[in-house]
């Protein structure tokens, strides 16, 4: 089978849900939205303030309320010092790197995206035509930059970088002396760092999370979300930190195509962040499951490096693939698992990524079937 | 006072809103958002679609039962014949033209945009760097195109033209004939037309609204929103119809930077169209407070036409006046009323435009406060 013309990511998702439709039993591994109802105080709270008539236009930025939660709350957990001044919510955190683009940059921009990386942010920038190299971070460096990356990026003339961490797809998360350096690096460069650390609460091991914003470089932008820690895809909420200046550009385009998310919404944000026993218990579900995974695809002699946040793992096709997009399209139709090519993530063709934050028992199911699949 | 570098609309807007912090009672004529809440039965919709779990990513387009609800619902209405097919939701009508250009044109492209018009697409196609020429309608023609604007139409090689009807500013709305006339040239060109029509069920004649959508036209596009009938400014959610070619480019720009209206938003509007007394109520509300706004200004001799659909009045600036923006600027800080300045709707210098969409007791006021500044 021929490369399909649409992000093959897509393309085992369409198929899969086509499956699906039609009756199939598949277990999808390839959409990160978590197995979890949100939690009802959340939905409460939204409804509560629906009812008291936060159901117009409202504050392009966000209602300060939530803006100086998410200060205080970013401020006890990473240890840094902002202020609501620094915020703006978002319809997700989607929309950061489309916001942060054309805010900043423009199409003569020189952009590094280090890889592998969440497909979405590589395909917005080809569709808006932007200029970007990728920075291939490797297996056999447990998915850090190693000292050629870092030679590579000194050379580079370039305005901003793009950075994932903790990782999807690989579950990395990077250690403080690899964000240094990358930092200073843009530093020299007075290069934005445009750092998604939207599963900086979804950490496995002790180990503090060191965010881009620790550094205090004032070109380092942090985006986050509601979405992975409270169970709240489909809220579409997030927001992103950065100095002042960049939060001023940010609004001026958000004005021009949204407006502001519904403040209703922002509410049940509000009391989202009141709410730490939710991210504890979900850390700790989304942990688990992991663990399950990697334990169940470490049996089958899959080769992967242990997750140590967020929820994706990303694996080597075996060998007697051509590549990761046969591989998943063969699992769907004979096993009836979806999972995402490596492909969607850059150039990963021999790498499949798994979701884990899919039920016990999904990941159960899915593990046999993979194993039934093999042995055939 | 020379003019603001911001977009004078919000320079008076931003103002506007400091001066109500400071404590100043300020009445805002400025911002089209209603002066009613949202029905109950609708808040309770998207309570109970929250509970039931709708709080995970959803389809890019919208929920089937809302596509559905809302092609019979625009079939009724308008006398036409789509499918949900045919429909893409958006997170507020403000999206569209933004997601229309993006997905159908390119920075080659040649735009027309019948004016005046809602500021928000000027700043938006300016900020994008997309290729413009203003229609300019005049007051003397009733703000509809004349013989001479049909002429320069034929004329220009254009590949989409902008148009709001019912309009916002002018309130006009335009007859079956400009709609034709309008049509059969982009036709001639092959060109797309943007008809933004969120007005359209807010009409306070018994005269039957004619949509671009009713002139079958492939090309045409009609875009909607829950905003303004429904009082749900602060749902953001909106629509597009257009052939099923357009709908799927257009969601392909959409799930680079939204992935979609929050579902439990859908299941409220969903609601919202079964409930049929609502549009009635607020169309009546809206009407009163209109004609009782155009009495008011009326008998201070104030210039503009009979308002025929939406909730705007645009206006000519007394003749004393340097400009409108001069005029807006005194009227905030001498009689505490905030209109917006018709260089926010095109090249209009010497109009201004208010909202009638407020509460009676706020126009009572507004025009007692106008009457006093004026006679000082």
């Amino acid at each position: 089978m021929n490369k399909p013309d649409i992000p093959p990511h897509y393309f085992i998702q369409r198929k899969a849900k086509k499956l699906i439709k039609e009756g199939r039993d598949i277990i999808l591994l390839s959409v990160g939205d978590p197995d979890i109802n949100t939690d009802k105080r959340i939905i409460d709270a939204m409804y509560k303030a629906a009812l008291d008539g936060h159901t117009h236009y409202g504050n392009i930025r966000g209602i300060p309320e939530l803006r100086e939660s998410i200060a205080d709350t970013l401020n006890n957990e990473l240890n840094i010092s902002i202020t609501s001044e620094n915020i703006i919510l978002l319809p997700g955190s989607k929309t950061s790197i489309f916001l942060l683009t054309t805010a900043l940059l423009n199409k003569d921009s020189k952009i590094i995206v280090m890889t592998p990386t969440w497909g979405v942010y590589l395909y917005l920038l080809d569709r808006f035509h932007y200029k970007y190299k990728k920075l291939k971070l490797k297996f056999e460096n447990n998915w850090r930059p190693s000292q050629e990356d870092i030679e590579f990026l000194k050379k580079e003339d370039f305005d901003s970088i793009i950075i994932i961490n903790p990782s999807n797809p690989t579950g990395k998360v990077l250690p403080k002396e690899d964000i240094e350096a990358v930092t200073d690096i843009a530093r020299e460069k007075d290069a934005y760092i445009f750092a998604d650390e939207i599963y900086y609460n979804l950490i496995y091991d002790d180990k503090p999370f060191y965010s881009f914003l620790n550094t205090g470089y004032e070109k380092a932008v942090g985006i986050y979300s509601f979405s992975k820690a409270y169970a709240m895809t489909g809220f579409r909420i997030g927001w992103i930190v950065a100095n002042q200046e960049i939060i001023n550009q940010l609004s001026k385009v958000m004005t021009l195509l949204f407006t502001n998310v519904p403040d209703f919404i922002q509410y049940a944000a509000l009391k989202a962040l009141s709410l730490k026993d939710i991210v504890e218990k979900n850390r700790e579900i989304f942990k688990n499951r992991t663990r399950m995974m990697e334990s169940g695809l470490m049996q089958l002699g899959f080769k992967f490096h242990r997750v140590e946040g967020a929820f994706y793992i990303f694996i080597k096709t075996p060998e007697n693939y051509r590549d990761s997009f046969q591989f998943a399209n063969d699992l769907l139709d004979k096993a009836g698992v979806a999972v995402a090519p490596g492909t969607a993530f850059g150039d990963y063709p021999n790498y499949f990524r798994v979701v884990t934050s899919v039920s016990e028992d999904k990941i159960d199911r899915a593990i046999n079937r993979i194993s039934s699949y093999l042995n055939k």
